[in-house]
């Protein structure tokens, strides 16, 4: 089994925002599905994991676009396993057109939760290890997020059914939706994300109340969060081109 | 060409709601795929339709699930046209585990539309009716549903980018999504839909200030709306099994 998994995609025009281009949590379910396809692919997917009642959690996600797919492009989709530690492994991907054209990287952070606890556990770090490939992803690692919570006010929003993953809880590409949501429809005609990063820090239920932030750093950045009673269920950072 | 349609999905987990079961905005994904891709087959999809400055436009569109899908489970969707109007062409769905399970059953009903005056076209009856198919859809039309608004009190919403189709339109499938989210998370605790109808009746666009509405029309039966200045851009029925 090769090292690099290929995905391929289509940009279904059904699917893309109002300019005709690709959305990012359009993409964030794209990188999703190579993830967990290439893992169970190499024996430490859904099912292997689930044997072992633990369950892969998404902790980082760091998303840089150069250009976005528009209606019917075809998407090649790229990932491998880049780190393995104790705790958390990085995993990267580049999206191409298939013809030479990049339109852009990620990065992404997850841990094995025990399934009852929630809990980090021990990464079996020989049978991931063996599948790192040392293949280029030349965009910065994800990394802290200064709090918004405190610099923003926050708007009330309640979780609903469609929020919810098959854990019951807020789902990571919902997080990705809702933040991207803060922004007014009109920035979107003028201007593209190139880079949005999120730090998925504690789990979203049913009945928390939250509050979505978003705080100017300048003006083509922004720091969001989405909190539950103060505290940050995730942290994300999101810059515009200028 | 068959005149019947086959696409095949797999119940991605990453992608299921709290229960681990497909959502049915999912299952309008896929009907919405299926169709655009067999109509684009027969050369009257997207790309062909455009080329007339038309565009098909969904008006109505009936899912009755007998059983929704979980993990993994495969999913065939089968998709055929079964009427041609002069204005309106219906084409129905059914959802198979490809082992002789049925799921469920669609039937949706299609305008096709200037791109300019987004005003219904005549349809061509003659290359759309060699498709069609006596394949049976037993489940009932999409009829005409009560309005909800008046009869219940609206919650306010605005329309955010995420909510926006490539025309600069409320997308079909996040108004299923919106209105299904005025159900208390926990009812899908206890109980399945097992209908759910949507008649899109306009077009919503951005800064249009819209209310949500949901009237309980017996204990397992509702009537929805999503309203802008009390005029309805879609009504909705949903029916819960008992």
């Amino acid at each position: 089994m090769d090292k690099v998994g290929l995905f391929h995609f289509v940009a279904e025009p059904y699917l893309l925002d109002f300019r005709g281009r690709v959305t990012l949590p359009m993409i964030g379910n794209y990188l999703i599905h190579a993830a967990s396809s290439h893992a169970g692919e190499r024996g430490f997917g859904f099912d292997a994991m689930s044997e072992r009642h633990t369950a892969w959690v998404l902790s980082r996600l760091a998303i840089e676009m150069r250009e976005y797919p528009t209606a019917f492009e075809r998407i090649d989709l790229y990932t491998w396993i880049d780190e393995v530690g104790r705790l958390f492994t990085s995993r990267c991907f580049e999206l191409t057109d298939g013809k030479g054209k990049t339109f852009g990287f990620a990065r992404s952070v997850w841990a094995a939760i025990d399934m009852e606890t929630r809990r980090p556990t021990l990464l079996d770090a020989e049978a991931l290890g063996r599948y790192i490939d040392p293949r280029p992803c030349p965009i910065e690692k994800p990394g802290k997020i200064a709090p918004a919570e405190g610099r923003a006010e926050g708007i009330p929003y309640t979780i609903k059914y469609s929020d919810l993953d098959i854990n019951g809880h807020f789902n990571s590409v919902k997080y990705m939706e809702h933040l991207l949501d803060l922004f007014d429809i009109d920035r979107f005609k003028r201007q593209e994300i190139r880079r949005m990063e999120i730090a998925y820090m504690a789990e979203g239920k049913q009945g928390m109340p939250l509050t979505l932030h978003k705080a100017e750093v300048s003006e083509d950045h922004y720091e969001l969060a989405i909190c539950h009673e103060g505290k940050a269920l995730c942290r994300a950072a999101v810059s515009w081109n200028g």
